[in-house]
């Protein structure tokens, strides 16, 4: 088996689903890997999570996909080659690979281990490699990989719960972390109850936190606090509940990614509470902002994207010590267009995530 | 002159000039101000100097002005009489009174040194006193307050240049500091440059901040740079200028009060910036948030009023050290009607301030 496979990589030859145009339709699709670098690992790819944003990107909602574009950026696999100056794996081990690839490692954003945010970060799928080919991403049998952009993946931690984590889980935890909102006792709000959202209950849960869950939908309270350990519960839309909790909570994580008001929320932050957005925003639409309500308690606004590669290490780490994982259904390769279909319904529980290893081959 | 200021106080009597209406048109009133209390201090007036939110006040713009209102919250004066219980200062001293002149004492905010924030702080004028009667500011020849409100003034500060420090001073000192704007070497951007923004132009170079001004107006190049030190002047609707200062700042201090758009001012901040909003807004209408100019380098936008008292001292203290004070035109109270009127089109440079010892009694 692991001679087959090795077979596989130096042929360079991969085997995945890709959309060929806008429809988002995937489909089997036969391309190539580049060869193992000396900074490079290859892996056997286990499961791929789906996040929210493959499927804009297979639809090209930001007008900037290449296709045939293979998505996935949640993804756990085998190491089954390492290059000779590889020094974080050894073959056999698990790793992780999440949103990015590459990065310049010479700007102020670089140096400061936040390769997203570098201006030439390389995302894990649907851009040009220096060779002019498209790169693909983890819907596919193996992914080659310079280590950097590799975490090592935790023993104890399920591989098809844990791939969320290079995304989602992420994505949360910087944030959190940054902008100081991990503090025993303190009380973070949680904005929405889907991929990003039941992480960051899950994470601020182990740090010690009280947490309530901020929905539209009632339907949720139930798995927020009995699921997910939640400590309470705010329907957004009920004057009542929000009236009741003005002026409480230290920070909030909203992952809607929808167009809604800030200024009820501001009002659930005390005073230099922040208010952090996580939800791709849309690039041209401003949002409105209720300065008043910022001014009279030092409030903030923020926003981040995806951290950077020393904190996703240590976001899986702190994830395998506490054992958290996202809460997914597992699905095997054949049933994605159904998956996607069902995503734009939110029409999951919290996240897809692809059996590839086991789903792939057979198709 | 001591005797007979001091046979003023205990008969209550206190003189200075109001507004009876709207219209905002100040004239001589007569009036009563409370007996020294245990913790109280009396000051006979000095200076006063004359802020924006004064004109709002008179004019009723916020709809909570009480008539007859007296104006005046950047106050200077000398200590006359003292209560058995006061302990920073004794008769004679120099004391200085902001914004504010009461607090709850026992909120969180309070607890934390932050007393502007206090839901029950009150304002050093047009506030009901617990007896129903309405509370008077600085455009008179005296002041009674609880010593926690009043702060000692540097001997070798101007009284009439260090005036305008008791609001102008603390409300962009306090978010300097809060927001760690305040290292040697960070590049500062101050947006306006009236009375906040000259006085952040001096503390940002007394910290040692490199910093730019950031006008509408090109006739205030000359005044940023040659009298006030500032590194360099931008042009807000000049787009080569603006273009070219991309992603330089790491931090903004924004003094317009006007409607203005964020975005441009957002894309000038590093990864991490903070865009601090200063000027009162409107309650009502939101402004435009671009939150996808947050989300690319994870800045901040957050608005501060002015800081609580033990800072106010703390700013006392650095402007005295630093020598640093507010430029000034001293007017005589006669003038205070013109001077309201030049205020309404920007004609100071950069405050008024009322020579009230002086002028006062005149009338």
């Amino acid at each position: 088996m692991e001679a087959s496979q090795e077979k596989v990589q130096s042929d360079h030859k991969a085997f995945g689903w890709a959309a060929t145009d806008s429809s988002g339709l995937l489909s089997p699709f036969h391309f190539a890997r580049r060869s193992n670098g000396d900074d490079d690992i290859t892996m056997r790819i286990l499961y791929c999570g789906i996040c929210h944003t493959d499927l804009g990107m297979l639809r090209n909602h930001h007008g900037i996909s290449l296709y045939p574009l293979v998505p996935g950026h949640e993804i756990v696999g085998v190491v089954t080659q390492v290059g000779s100056k590889v020094h974080k794996f050894k073959v056999g081990d698990k790793a992780g690979v999440g949103t990015m690839i590459g990065s310049c490692g010479a700007c102020q954003n670089c140096q400061d281990d936040l390769e997203s945010y570098c201006p030439s970060m390389t995302t894990t799928y649907t851009m040009f490699s220096p060779d002019g080919s498209i790169n693909y991403g983890g819907f596919s049998d193996i992914l080659v990989v310079n280590e950097h952009f590799a975490v090592r993946f935790p023993d104890n931690l399920s591989p098809e719960g844990g791939a969320p984590l290079l995304c989602a889980g992420i994505t949360v935890y910087s944030p959190m972390k940054h902008f100081g909102l991990t503090q025993p006792g303190m009380h973070l709000g949680v904005v929405g109850l889907g991929g990003l959202g039941h992480v960051a209950v899950k994470f601020a849960k182990a740090f010690g936190m009280k947490v309530t869950v901020i929905s539209t939908s009632l339907a949720k309270k139930n798995a927020a606090l009995a699921e997910l350990g939640a400590d309470s519960f705010l329907v957004s839309h009920d004057s009542e509940q929000m009236q009741a909790a003005l002026g409480t909570m230290d920070g909030i994580i909203d992952t809607v990614s929808a167009p809604h008001a800030l200024k009820p929320l501001i009002e659930l932050l005390k005073r230099d509470g922040k208010l952090i957005m996580l939800g791709a925003p849309d690039m041209e639409k401003p949002t409105d902002l209720p300065l008043y309500s910022l001014f009279v308690g030092r409030k903030v606004i923020s926003a981040s994207m995806t951290g950077g590669m020393r904190e996703t290490q240590e976001m899986m780490e702190f994830a395998g010590k506490h054992n958290i994982s996202a809460d997914v259904e597992v699905i095997s390769m054949a049933d994605v267009n159904t998956a996607m279909e069902r995503l734009t319904k939110g029409d999951v529980k919290y996240r897809f995530v692809i059996d590839i290893a086991n789903s792939l081959a057979t198709n």
